[in-house]
């Protein structure tokens, strides 16, 4: 058995699509995720309207409403009988993100219980074996092994090993 | 440098003193600390009042207006020049404390970051060389030092080191 550490934003939750169409509506553009490749969305819009993005994050119940991710329920579901799953989520650099990111795990992952979700700032202080995550950040303080979620913002990233999809993850750990 | 977990109810905010006062005011007893030596506030009332404990607890103000425990601030402040604090706190147990746990960190505590404050449910999560808790099932698979803050209800338990105030951790750590 090992303890698998996963995180929110870009692996179970999407994000970057709310963000995405939120920016396109208040502006009336049409970026698109094919916009993004190597760069994250405050990245590739205009300086003046990058607090725009942050806005979005702020608003109190933005993290209410994702869309998951294809196939995370169902992997991490299948995970979670072999093995300790923590949902650990940077949920401190949006304190107003909390209620939000709890109600909406508890809705969509109701087999996690309480006491296996960690809202923290630097995942450094996540003791466990893997950690998937879409940020490579988290990896250099991180102690056991990071596995990179492909986001758009990261498919230039090298250095860890990589998963496309949650079957790329059931593939990863079923020799486990 | 150490890493040095430290949890907030009754380590560094007296939410015992809350919860006493509370209970007292809306059942016209004088119940003490004395009265709460070896068990905690729920096992000493009676049981048909048990739930009302977890009530206080659940109103979403009940954290935000907490006294801090004496000499806590200083001491960690000090603590924190010399080493990585990081604020580790079992808040899943109260999903409606979250934002009212992190505005009085923010108030009373302005010199720890976001990035060193942990919300979450098993303390086995956390990696960190030392954990200064009052509930010693924190200590049971956490993997560094745990030290026990006294507190009422855990006056009878050994098998961990114990500081009875902000000054023994000062006392403590001040070899390290």
């Amino acid at each position: 058995m090992k303890r698998i550490a996963i995180d929110m934003d870009e692996v179970i939750a999407d994000a970057l699509s709310a963000m995405l169409g939120a920016y396109n509506r208040e502006f009336a553009e049409a970026l698109t995720i094919q916009d993004l490749q190597g760069r994250g969305l405050p990245e590739a819009v205009h300086p003046d309207r990058r607090s725009k993005i942050e806005d979005y994050c702020r608003a109190e119940d933005f993290f209410r409403h994702l869309e998951v991710i294809p196939d995370s329920r169902e992997v991490i579901a299948e995970l979670n009988v072999r093995h300790e799953v923590f949902i650990t989520t940077a949920a401190m650099e949006y304190p107003s993100s909390f209620t939000s990111k709890y109600a909406w795990l508890q809705e969509h992952f109701p087999f996690i219980p309480a006491s296996r979700i960690v809202f923290c700032g630097s995942k450094s202080i996540i003791r466990a074996d893997y950690l998937i995550d879409d940020n490579v950040r988290h990896f250099q303080s991180f102690v056991g092994q990071g596995i990179l979620f492909t986001a758009p913002h990261n498919i230039h990233e090298t250095g860890y090993p990589r998963v496309h999809s949650w079957w790329g993850v059931a593939a990863l750990f079923s020799e486990l």
